[in-house]
């Protein structure tokens, strides 16, 4: 699995470099700082479900990897931001300095409104003869990205830090902070790929599922990881006061959960027969992580 | 003039008002902080440049309508960017707190992130009979946004605050900090109004010129002005090192300066005949304005 993954994360890379290409202007150090983030050693897993998703509708992955690279340049931009000394203050991410350590907080918060731009800019150079789905596409990535989405939940993780929150609140949490763009990314994917409605909805519950179990999986490493395969301190988190399943229901709960959140998602994608293999390999290889 | 303007105003305000709903869930602080800033007292210069162009070409604003209110949501982000303390460290925007004052630094951030995003949300909504045109539209308005325009020209302004810049640099700064999302507006409005291309380009070198010349009566204002009429305190430009045309080539030859380009944005006009009347009598509103 490790090795398939590094051929497809080249692949994607390729194309992020692309599109993310330096330009010899006066404004030059925006695109070193965005390149910075986006080059900063990233999972991919984002396009890397798109580009499956895709794959398994029978779609031509031609068609989405602007989709894909665009999801990875909002996943970053996210990133930055969150870093920034007024929100969660960290100095390092995946092991090297955050943006606004490396290059200062004014440019670090035009590299992340830079991406989130670059993002849809790259998406509307669509001129390929499905414009109309690239069209509803683009929305589904905005509308993910979004206050009712990605935003919506960071607002909500901001305004619930140091506080005591039901299982309930912290699932509506992650599924706009984090769930929403691994959402949009199956969605548009199946969308692009050319699947149908009764598939776009399989996707979809995939997506639902495998963003929880993910996100569960985050928790646990927190606190059961080493400090060099993720990057960050251990237990930051609790230090942090941040809400995670781990808190709220212990090690061993979450594990449950988080074994059976995988499960469930494995089985959105039965309807997919023998092509859904290399996905459902995925969700057991990302739940099984150490990283 | 000031009577027609109100009414566009309100008008644009109306679509505002819905395309940024209040929604009473968890995350319900973020549409509160972009509608205090979006309702903070602009001009909505931008989206009337982009209503009255599209009826100069002959076109229907109800098409234009979204994307000339999501160029006033990019507008205001990035006034909320800008005034953070990591970038200007300013507390009053036209005579009121500034959205990191009202909310808090981290709510402003996010409120900034939404409002771009938001922008793509509205017009990716799009579903009427010219879904390409539409596309290129979104295009235009990302490109005019990004790093080869608004936020191109921001990175460039930080890195020349302090320095002394020739009148090029100074050219180059505003023709993509405040100039390019002023010509987005009106060729945007040209092509979705269904201009030709020779209409276009008009339209393109229009914008180019009257983005110049607002952009050196802001510079006048500031050290002409009074700061009841501006909503900001006097001589604030000077005070912060700004490079600014006044303080490049002074004051008597800023105001020829700003004549000369406003004369070539009407005398671009010339083509539309009768139909330019009211863009053209409205760069004359705009050039000798008192805020």
């Amino acid at each position: 699995m490790k090795e398939r993954l590094k051929e497809q994360i080249d692949f994607i890379d390729k194309y992020l470099d692309k599109y993310l290409a330096e330009k010899e202007n006066p404004q030059n150090i925006i695109y070193k700082a965005m390149r910075y983030s986006v080059f900063a050693g990233g999972k991919r897993l984002r396009p890397i479900l798109m580009l499956n998703v895709c794959k398994m509708c029978g779609g031509d992955v031609n068609e989405v990897i602007p989709f894909a690279c665009a999801l990875e340049m909002i996943h970053t931009y996210s990133l930055i931001h969150d870093d920034l000394p007024a929100m969660d203050n960290d100095d390092l991410r995946r092991g090297m300095p955050t943006s606004h350590i490396k290059f200062g907080e004014a440019t670090a918060i035009l590299a992340g409104d830079a991406l989130l731009n670059r993002a849809f800019e790259v998406v509307s150079e669509y001129d390929g003869d499905n414009v109309k789905r690239a069209m509803k596409a683009i929305n589904m990535l905005a509308v993910s990205s979004g206050t009712e989405g990605m935003i919506g939940g960071q607002i909500v993780d901001m305004e619930s830090e140091g506080k005591e929150i039901t299982l309930d609140e912290l699932r509506y949490l992650h599924l706009n902070k984090t769930g929403a763009i691994i959402r949009s990314a199956c969605t548009i994917g199946a969308l692009m790929g050319g699947g149908s409605e009764d598939e776009i909805e399989a996707v979809d519950e995939f997506a639902k599922n495998l963003g929880v179990a993910f996100q569960i999986q985050d928790d646990i490493l927190d606190v059961t990881g080493s400090e060099e395969e993720l990057g960050k301190p251990i237990g930051s988190d609790a230090e942090e006061n941040k809400n995670t399943y781990v808190r709220l229901v212990g090690l061993e709960k979450s594990r449950e959960l988080s074994e059976e959140y995988s499960e469930n998602a494995k089985k959105a994608l039965d309807i997919f027969g023998e092509r859904a293999q290399f996905l459902k390999e995925l969700t057991d290889y990302l739940i099984n992580r150490k990283n």
